[in-house]
């Protein structure tokens, strides 16, 4: 046991008790104490965590793999490391370390996939508000290989989104097998993880066709530093306008985030012969469903991109630290992760969520404009 | 003009006039002379010409792209040489060299695509039997840069098969991203793709799982070099037979040839996380539809293979001439043409049909149980 | 024969008549007539071409490989093509484009290496201003499969220097195996392809440590996007200074220009484990000389990188004409080549100079200063 | 703690004492016990050990970085784990196992090198009989996350020289950039590295020119499976007589285990155009010295490859295990290890030497004369 910390006996955290039941802020929920931590577990008091689509499938459940019960939510988050279990060796952080916890929580480190640097295919695998509690609370138990430290000069509250928006999209932008001056298309770019996209592709001099809807969306996507603007509601042939964009030819790689068949098939219709459709999407239900004649005459490459493992993270945070990527997000207590699920089931959130787990405000608006816009 | 040979007027040709029209064998079919020929053509007297499912699409013009019409189908074609178009410049082949013609008859070498070694997605590119008159004739044309030099210790009926089946199986193991010591399983093991696909993996030191049905299959593919058989029609649970078969864990890859859904669901359960889906097939219709989910959390990579360019119909010759590969394959004469297609309509054609353009003699017995067998 | 245009019997062009001989500018040399173009040929009248240090050396004969004679030298060509030979087929380009002309003038897109896309290494490649004549006069025999194609908004003298200097170190960036964040090292960082590869290396999303000597280089590079500068005459310890530089464990890649021992010596030594370094140095003589041990255990690459194929052309003109990338350079008359030569010998060249075929004028002065300055 | 064994308090091991000092065989050394071993750390009870040059530069310390002292050398140990540290994580063997010592015996997993899969330059690395005391001992202290499994059917003695010449070759040649059909070159075939890089890259469909002297070399490549010969001793011009041996263009890699100038300038005559260059050696000293022309104008790749990573090592074993690979060793007792050194210095050692540490009998003859060559 490691630490100087006081650690309290209980805490605030939001918990799902059954399979599809209601979420419950509790004020005396446990927490786990500095002796009770085994060796490479360490304890975070957290001050931040984001709001993802995928913390509102495992609070429903409704994936072909099942939650853990009681759950607590959350793997976006970011804090301090107030202690690390006894006998842990060789980590690669300590007490006082401010570090981030995201959805990959732990992976063994010596199986097949993890010896090949495929972490997140781990067959002992844990995740983050998934099948270990998560960081809906005030305190959160992980792992000394897996958390990931924050830049000094990046923001605890600017982290937080990076830690699971931000390295899925740049993961998948990574080994989307494109370089300088290839077109990429990003569809629901004013998004999310759209707008975390667009960013981390214009940093490695990609072009960016931007497809989503609305004067808000198109305005964020062109000053982030996009092309092109497809509007999806706008335009009379989705395809055509797109192929236009990129000069006729089509784009060479596109990230699809949604879980519509549409989606796919309009991919492999517009991308250049040789492209990549990358899949991120994690729905509770849903096929890739793809012409195949076309998906073979076209060369086409269609790849699912998990997450990111350790040096994801790493990277994605190093490139948000040094400027070149800036999340947009609105505040909330922990209070408001209920009226978020139902914003994100309704579409009507704008960005991404960041909870202010220090609980001493009621905030409510849009960090970027004060912040951002000079 | 540049030619040594007497070329005929006209010649015997498989024709299909037009769309959906019955196949016609002309014995007054014209020949295209050497004074014809543009600069980069040349003009090939073939000897053999292997049938594949291919030419059966591009009679019926099942696909979403037409063929021309009329139309002389064949891709699998092995000849030689007998004039090349005046003012050719740079030919690495000259009259009387023995060439082989594959699906992929033309390219511009100009292009983006083309550039980068994707000759097959050339947006110039020409298809024997297809967009231009195919092998199913005793003289085609086609062009100096993409006829294939057949080695000269390799058989012109051997070679023929190579052409298609060989090069498309070839490339597709080759972008698996499978090295030694790994498994892949091929369903349809025993047809001919299959056959072939074995002996290429074998010959990189890949562990092979065959899934095909029946005895004879069987014994032929355990003979091919593959470890492990699943009879498809015998199993209980195909996923969890092959999963046990590669030790639990699953295959690297797959290769694909089916146009059935189930063929697709089936493969992203069995395969390894990590794991490559090479997609061949080229249906009529069919829809290649995955969960997103497993897609995604297994990070499984769905890799359209598109036949192969020239340097891989050269590699996959080179390999067959070496004596690594062989091919299984009946003789028959062209006016056997019309029952193959009924044959393959049927799925009762074992192995490759291959056609004797010399016309001298009636055909019909196993090549291999004679050649192979010892 | 396709031509609209006028062509004279004879031509302005700099001569070297034999080995070692000395650089004559001649008034009456011949110009090959549209009609005597082969099939795949094109005349193209230039507008500028740059001066390469490569040029001396063929000038000079010193390499192990030997010249043709009589030499025109000059292979960073801009101009139009005014006539393309008869029965060429399937041109990408025009007469009337906007093309340059490279170092590698022809290869033969059908050998094994163009097979491969490596045509920069064809064994029956021919290089412009070496083993044909380049571009130090009026009108010059190149290819239609390889002259690039210039795209609209790019400056004919801007785009000069690109086609050898730019190309070269475009290319070996793109192949170090580096990403976005990566650290590179670029020693001669302030000459003429060292001042170019700061910015395509910026534009990839790279980190740059400059190294080179002097104020006025120091304020180039920095200017340029160079994040750190080391002065190689001023550091006490330049290894340490470049590990430093980057944080302490060495930068990913380096591109090393040079010829000396000890620029190769040094690379191994500050070169993070892992890191490639990447030789595209051209010297009459020299030795990359390494110390066997750590290049194993650091696991080095040292990769030789040859100019650039048709694919690297097309692209470093895209990034230059896209704004990323701007050419430093001096415009003089073909007059000035061998003061030109002189100043490259004796290393007082700043940047790069490009010579005006138009003759109209005589330039003498820093055009940069008036162009990117502001 | 735990284990089940009867763990002696000392044990017979072969130590050199001081820098430059003599080996002696002592019996009395200490034996860590199982309640000193630190979390992640296993004692391995050696069966056999092998001999490499390796441990000759250890034992003189004649490499620029200095070996502990004393030092108990040995990094090609079999045997079983007898214990492992107590509160030790997620270890992957458990006391009983069969396991092998390789050269890297502990990497931390967690550092830059490490998350990329470079395991073997982790800063952190600790290298058996070298930085940490080997397997030239009774028992050796390892890590449970770098000892690797031996499969069930593969036999100790057999097994020893695969764990660092084997994974040595064998990632040289995985990480060659060769593929099925390609030729691939081994200077030193019949020796103890070269012998079984033969065997791996037949494994893996490549064909290989052997390079050694002597008919009884000579007939053991053949034997091994080498398609090509040449005696370096007996041919007038090394560079043609591999040229020739692969039909003219030279080969597409070559693994260079010598640290002689002449080998790698030689290597570069001789390779294709694109091809590259392994360096697997570790010499005291020696310079790998090319020529620069050459290098860039052919586009060769230098590549340093050091040993193997975790992944390498269950590879290259199981590839042994399968039949695919067979040592050629002759089997000693511990007291010949200063023998041994002296034949390997004098160069006379032929195939490898493998040390019974079981003592019990005094071995000399030829293991494979009786078991390979039925």
């Amino acid at each position: 046991m490691s630490t100087s910390y006081t650690i309290p006996k209980t805490q605030k955290a939001a918990v799902v008790e059954s399979v599809g039941g209601t979420l419950q802020i509790k004020d005396d929920y446990p927490v786990k104490q500095a002796s009770e931590l085994a060796p490479g577990e360490c304890l975070v008091k957290l001050e931040f965590t984001g709001v993802c689509h995928t913390d509102l499938h495992a609070a429903k459940n409704d994936w072909p793999v099942p939650a853990k019960t009681p759950l607590i939510g959350g793997h976006e988050g970011v804090g301090h490391i107030v202690a690390i279990g006894e006998h842990t060796q060789d980590s690669p952080v300590k007490v006082g370390d401010r570090v981030g916890i995201k959805w990959l929580a732990y992976s063994c480190l010596e199986c097949e996939q993890c010896r090949k640097g495929n972490e997140q295919v781990c067959v002992k695998g844990k995740y983050s508000g998934f099948s270990v509690d998560g960081t809906f609370s005030q305190y959160v138990v992980s792992w000394v290989s897996h958390v990931t430290p924050i830049p000094a000069n990046l923001d605890s509250a600017e982290a937080a989104s990076i830690l699971c928006a931000g390295i899925t999209v740049y993961r998948a932008i990574k080994h989307s097998q494109t370089h300088i001056g290839d077109w990429i298309v990003l569809p629901g770019a004013g998004g999310g993880l759209g707008h975390l996209a667009i960013q981390y592709a214009v940093a490695m001099g990609l072009r960016v066709v931007a497809v989503d809807t609305g004067a808000e969306k198109r305005d964020l996507c062109l000053k982030l530093g996009a092309e092109k603007w497809v509007d999806f509601k706008e335009t009379k042939d989705l395809v055509k306008d797109i192929k236009d964009a990129t000069g006729g030819a089509g784009p060479h790689s596109t990230i699809i985030t949604a879980a519509s068949n549409a989606a796919y098939e309009q991919a492999i219709d517009y991308l250049r012969p040789g492209g990549t459709l990358m899949v991120v999407s994690l729905p509770g239900q849903g096929k890739l469903s793809c012409d195949i004649f076309f998906t073979v005459t076209k060369a086409i490459s269609i790849l699912g991109s998990y997450v990111g493992n350790r040096q994801d993270a790493i990277e994605s945070l190093d490139i948000a630290a040094r400027g070149k990527v800036k999340c947009y997000y609105t505040l909330k207590p922990l209070s408001a992760l209920q009226e978020t699920y139902e914003g994100l089931e309704e579409g009507t959130v704008v960005g991404r969520v960041v909870l202010d787990m220090k609980q001493t405000l009621v905030y409510h608006f849009w960090v970027f404009s004060s912040r951002h816009d000079s």
